[in-house]
């Protein structure tokens, strides 16, 4: 089976990174970019018996080993 | 308008991160998590003044910014 997770930053959470893309558009004349944020997309490849087995895990993982929970918010976007 | 975009390694493209993420799987019991690719993803706010523009800006800053067209493909997962 295969999970596609989604991990962003939480709003209020600078992103230096982001506002350094955002900042380049700007001084390459891409000026309608108004804001970027950066975040990070997980392909897991996984055994399970039953989606709802692999929804358990998936979520077990990128709660404890994908994302940190300080910080980040995680979302399965796939999985099948 | 905001729009998402969506960073992969190309097929084939080493990743030794993902590869180090599920050997931690691995050694915290989740045997069953069988591979992990890291990528990116972009949340981007702009202004355009229809959906095609925003659609060929955000083609143009993510061939020229967000990603590595060497090594990584890109995907608009949503615009709008």
């Amino acid at each position: 089976m295969k999970a596609v997770i989604a991990v962003t930053l939480k709003p209020g959470v600078l992103d230096p990174q982001g506002q350094a893309i955002q900042r380049a558009c700007t001084s390459l004349g891409y000026e309608s970019i108004e804001s970027v944020r950066q975040g990070k997309r997980f392909e897991v490849e996984l055994e399970a018996a039953s989606v709802e087995e692999a929804r358990r895990l998936v979520e077990e993982i990128s709660d404890k080993l994908l994302s940190n929970p300080v910080i980040e918010n995680f979302e399965i976007e796939s999985i099948g």
